[in-house]
């Protein structure tokens, strides 16, 4: 059924830097073509696009499949998950891989067992929760000959994967000096640890405890923090989930003054806000329990404005779910309640009806935050994130004259509750083709387990670009060391 | 001898969006193909670019060529202008159409016919200077059929082009109502002129006089002014010549607000200080009067990194040249000074210089900021800005490796002094093609009065996207108008 | 009843610099001691203030009794507004002279009559509202001959009473001139008046319109424009109703800087959010028309913190009412509804409650920025504003125990509607000593009309100090002018 | 001599809250009366203070006696440094105690010894060096027993002094537990750690290497931390030697948004500018050395503007000075540089003279910040601070018209440099009165060891006021815990 060689007709073929009317033609998972008027022989599958917009495949920068969490693992795996993004228009995600008692070789091998499954393209961070020479050099070995270009630090989950600032700033060293991005999630994780107890002693134990506990201003501390050392040493970094304004206001300070920071807000902080963990039903306010917390009205709003101009620069989803069952560990304690929300399979469609159709962005502004600027920032463009001949063939048929809705009961992820419930909006997804393959055709799944393939990404990305120039010009601007003649005092 | 046949062998193009070694091969004034190891036939000319960037010609969104101002007219016409452009690397620029007494369209005259010895293309902005029914008429038609899609509101020059905001805000309605950008030359007008009066009255009528009157305070007034009526009026705003930290704050702010607000540094912002207008030399000092003044080191150091991370997006030069008999008529009182600096033929070497050789950017941020956002915001990309098959051939190769100094003895300026007398750096145009055409090869210009073309620039750039669908929004989010039953009170 | 001998015993005597346990004796409206354990004769009117707060009387900075505007004129006149004020803890307030036709003498002759009905003390700022030399030397006039030292520009109502740059320009520079403060109305009247048409258009003619038409961010744009002239100018800037975060910001950010800019917030636009404009009674609504708006919940939590921290200064009313009968003149079009709310008999126990009883300031702070402040700004201190030998004996007693609550029915305006309707909180005025008689005592007034004076206020209060330093070293550090040998160039 | 009656005749009597020309009498160390023309016996010394401001003692907050530091001590001890005080007009200061292997009692023990030979009173803080139980059961001694009411935490000498988050917070809530006022030193301790290694790296191993190891984000980067941890637990935060911008920016934040801090300049911060630092001389170059560094010239005067419109509330000194032979311990390496310089003497006058004299504040801001504020905070006021009946007679009379010149040759401390060598300008303490004797006069020093007391300060100052009321509130705000039926899920 699905040939090696398609033509998609007469639609708005979107790039991040143009938007024509074209034809895109596919061979063997790779576009061939993208101009006007293709021919083509009777063996190709031709796929109308007329009115539609033709664009990249999304591309989540920010997966947690089958992970293992606070005592239990997030029930979309490597297969469920990719099936549910390629439902809703995304062709490629990043995972991060988590190391199995500090060694990023044993984890890399734990996370390559759990992708066989994949049905989709993906990727892999790679978190770094200790610090030692072993640590140092896999490290090493995870750039040069593993295909991960980008280490994830914790400033928070005290006593699980948080790292401090010694480790902090090690660990920034030595992505720079490998050309790998560094991560961060940020908030003060003694601080988070200090306001839990506090909610516990105050008798709130209920999921609005975790929302309480840990206010936007500890998201802002650690993301100031976190900026101002990578500014110190002089690498850039890409701060994950930006869920408060008093996170983006950091993101913006440093951008102003020429830092290279990331922000990368997800698709729960741009549309939600935090009235759902206050549900008098448990199952439901439990739901709503990630980190840092989704936060009060006017935050997503602040978001999406900042995402409209720039100052952040791409969204993801963190996507990492858990069942109500399992989400009901916390049931007395909120602090036992896995963290996490869906968004793999949303992402597309309520970023275009958040961001497009209110008007804040276009569809070129769209195709970029949604695909290109992440295949920018880990360095696998143009092969991802771009309609050239030459690229990838993951690519969505998009119908901005259609209608979405989000519900438990057709969403494709295995969770038995959805953050986006009821959610409804313009446009639709209705064809998506990845590797060159028709796997959703309208409202139709065919997908393959073990079909994905992991996708290396290459260090020195464009945002390393001219570092060593400023750093050679930052020293030869030092004036120092002084020459002095060491008198006798 | 310029064949209309031309093929660029084994360069790196460069894109805004990407880069790659390939062969460019241009027929009749237009981009045929981009891709590696064209094969011609012997009658095309073939120019090696091998270790070499070829790159869109510039685009200088800010020029004053042959304008009236201040009782002279500016010294570089638009043949000599042209010419310094085309040897700097620039192909195309946008001109002020200013309106002779209130008319645009007698303005429109004039200034077609100081463009009829054009050597390369070049499009309008026009100024609105006064506010009646005939100049909201007239706007309509230079935008509708003129090819018009930028007007310019001056705050400053006090009874002269200076407009108040009742103006201003009819202007931006205007311009929204068209689609056409409003721009704003932001400085407090009122307070210059109180500023000019009271160093007059301290008895400095100097060069520095100039600089004193009009501090950054004044500049970042107005810009801020600027910016909150435009939001207020829901119409992008293009500040032009952002001088100063106190302008580039107002527009970082809006921005991160979401609004639409466009800056411009222009290259003696970028890399002058203020130091120059203090020298004891009449002529020498002089020659640094522009408005915004250029200022005290730090702004141009701040601009930059502003520059860097796109909170401002595109890089003009004001060029507007006087020689020094001109400045002369101010040796007595710098209010008679002629304002304006040169930078047309300088300005894509500096910027190389002062952004990608220090670190600051990367090659493609080079071309997106001195060629393709200037396309996009007038709404001509990807005929021009791009190196796409399809788009006009305004190419230049250059050569990272050589290197420039800037001297009035070998500048193609009409002027006798240059602002950037003496500067050297990393970097040379080697090549400059216009409209398919070798204009510049090798330190020779080859350049014909008359061969330039206008090129329409029609309303409604990405910039107004999604305007229409915010602008609902928010009417339908007004809970307005309340019903309320008239009873008595 | 209203002896001239008054001793008040055992209260805690709340000084902005210091609070003590002490008695308080007052003899002919002069504060003759302030001590412990006062022994005094027989002819003595006691009062007990045991566990009670004595206090310096209210001072309102910003009042219009008996105000001509819009076509009316406010219903609270010198008799019944200053009563109110009395019986709320206030013993002084400053009202705004309008001139007549532009005349400022003519405006204090018309003002000197409203005042001579007056039952307690009370001071005049003079509004500036056309420039010629005549208003210059009026100007002069009022502050050496008149006891005024304070000018307020209107930068909205267009048409009436506004002021373009120009004029606000001459005026800073002449109340700098005089040491007079000059005041600011800070919304861009341009703006509003285009704000105003907008709505009107779109049907929206109710009581919301008038919000609707003049948002935050045209009293941010104002606010900042007046600042930087101020500052432009080198004299210090009072800005009268600060409403919004917009203009808060503006003022913190000047302050930082070093600049001398007075915040004034209102009680309304501190305790009270825009809800009741959207009231559907028309009566309702209407009563809550002031200029600038009640804002949005959120500025006045805002408005609140900056004043606990002194970045805003004191508080007032602008206290200035009108009937329903007046307010329904604007019926069909919110333009005509007369702006005004109450206040000035509210505003100390509102103040009390919202930052003493919120934990915000103590008890020393509410002195300050309900009376000492003001006297000082306004240069009467310590004659006003203090409870010292020698000060004039304007005190309250207030009982922090007791409770207060609100209503139509038992104030003193002659208005028939409040904005502050059934608001209760903690903390009474029991007694009110103004000019060392009991005015106010246990909810009884005993009030003479013609029995309060006018209170000179002379030039040069401490925002004045050092400014001639500083200008003097500012000159000096000029390096200007340049000395150069004109050579012919 | 020195009576213990004294009336200072003539002079302009300068509170915090009010000038005043009067006579001030004063008998057994107390201040007796404020009034004109107070007559007295002929046993009463008098001194005539006409055309001089007599105003409060200096009151310095921050000072290292006797410290030992870096493997030394600090050559002024508690009666050379005390000296050295009353030459310069400061009739208090508090001492930061050290604990001695993380013993408060034991530091507190070793820190009386040292101030036994005191010849004016003082007061302690204390520092906190480590976390557990008995800590803090000493902190409760501490405040409860000992006087001492504010605690101050390292966030950086990495290895020795420097506390982690999680026990700042442990000890913010502690404070709070206690009404003392937490206190940082804010700098990023791992991040300088890392700066010093690199330094020397690179080679650069001299005095300058101190500057620039530890670079002003790394300041603000620690200010911003300390003051959102603060406001988490909601307690107040005094910062002590702010020094950059960066850090003063953050302090104003916090108070714009209501959070209580306090920020102190010291007075080196306030004048100088690293320029020192990069001297050729070491011995020059290392007496400028201290932590956190004196910035870049801008820092300087960004100080001042914030500290004249009370967004910093009062200037300390951080006097903690060593040798040359001391300073010479890191001829080889700044590390081994001890940190610190002189101050004490020269605070009044310098502070008078930059802040004063530039037309930057009034007189009575300069008790304030000199003076009261530092008495209001810790809680000592109106003993100290103030010169009021009752208050302890420290006193100083101050000539504005003579003037002062600073240099090592005639400085009263023991160290052989002055980091303001040279320094001249206006005003001058001619006398000094402490404890009511007369200790120094036109140029006599006439102390006596063993003179001085220790000054208890009480727990829960003015800036303790209604912290539980917000308390409160905010719990009362919650909405939490949600009642919720645990239904099967
Ligand atoms: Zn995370
Ligand atoms: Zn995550
Ligand atoms: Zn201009
Ligand atoms: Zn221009
Ligand atoms: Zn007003
Ligand atoms: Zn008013
Ligand atoms: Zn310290
Ligand atoms: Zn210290």
């Amino acid at each position: 059924s699905s040939s090696s060689k398609i033509l998609i007709k007469g639609g708005t073929v979107v790039n991040a830097h143009q938007q024509e009317i074209a034809d895109v033609y596919i061979e063997d998972g790779i576009i061939v073509a993208v101009k006007p008027s293709i021919k083509v022989s009777d063996d190709v599958t031709v796929l109308d696009a007329t009115g539609k917009f033709v664009m990249p495949g999304g591309i989540d920068p920010h997966t947690h499949l089958g992970m293992e969490f606070m005592g239990t693992q997030s029930v979309d795996d490597f297969f469920s998950g990719q099936a549910a993004a390629l439902a809703g228009g995304t062709t490629m995600h990043i995972d991060f891989v988590i190391p199995v008692n500090g060694s990023l070789s044993a984890g890399l091998e734990a996370y390559k067992d759990k992708a066989k499954k994949s049905c989709m393209d993906y990727g892999f961070h790679m978190a770094i929760t200790k610090w030692d020479e072993i640590v140092s050099r896999e490290m090493e070995i995870m750039v040069k000959e593993q295909g991960i270009n980008s280490f994830k630090f914790f400033m928070a989950y005290k006593g699980a994967l948080m790292i401090n600032d010694e480790l902090l700033l090690e660990g920034l060293k030595k992505c720079k000096s490998l050309g790998a991005l560094a991560m961060v999630h940020a908030e003060n994780g003694d601080a988070v640890f200090e306001g839990q107890k506090k909610m516990i002693e105050l008798g709130i134990t209920g999921p609005e405890g975790h929302a309480l506990s840990r206010p936007p201003v500890l998201e802002g501390e650690a993301t100031a923090r976190a900026i101002r050392l990578a500014g110190f040493v002089n690498t850039p970094l890409y701060v994950v989930h930006v869920m408060s304004t008093d996170a983006m206001e950091e993101i913006a300070r440093a951008r102003k003054s020429g830092q290279r920071v990331i922000g990368e807000p997800v698709v729960s902080g741009l549309v939600l806000d935090d009235s759902g963990i206050w549900d008098p039903d448990f199952t439901t306010a439990a739901k709503y329990v990630m980190s840092p917390p989704i936060r009060a009205s006017g935050h997503d709003k602040a978001l999406q404005a900042a995402l409209s101009t720039g100052i952040l620069q791409l969204v993801g989803t963190d996507h990492c779910v858990f069942n109500s069952t399992q989400k009901a560990f916390g049931i007395d304690d909120f602090r036992k309640i896995p963290n996490g929300v869906n968004g793999i399979e949303e992402r597309m469609h309520l970023v275009w009806d958040t961001m497009v159709e209110s008007g804040q962005i276009s569809v070129t502004d769209y195709v970029r935050l949604t695909s290109t600027e992440c295949a920018r920032i880990f360095n696998i463009y143009p092969r991802k994130g771009a309609i050239l001949a030459g690229s990838d063939a993951d690519i969505i048929i998009f119908n901005p004259s259609s209608s979405f809705e989000i519900t438990t009961r057709s969403h494709h992820s295995r969770s038995d509750t959805n953050v986006f419930e009821g959610k409804r909006g313009k446009g639709k997804v209705e064809v998506t083709i990845a590797g060159g393959r028709v796997l959703w055709n309208n409202g139709e799944l065919n997908v393959v387990p073990g079909s994905g393939k992991f996708i290396k990404m290459p260090p020195y990305s464009y945002l390393f670009g001219g570092i060593d120039k400023a750093d050679a010009k930052y020293l030869s601007s030092l004036q120092a060391p002084v020459k002095r003649s060491k008198a006798a005092t």
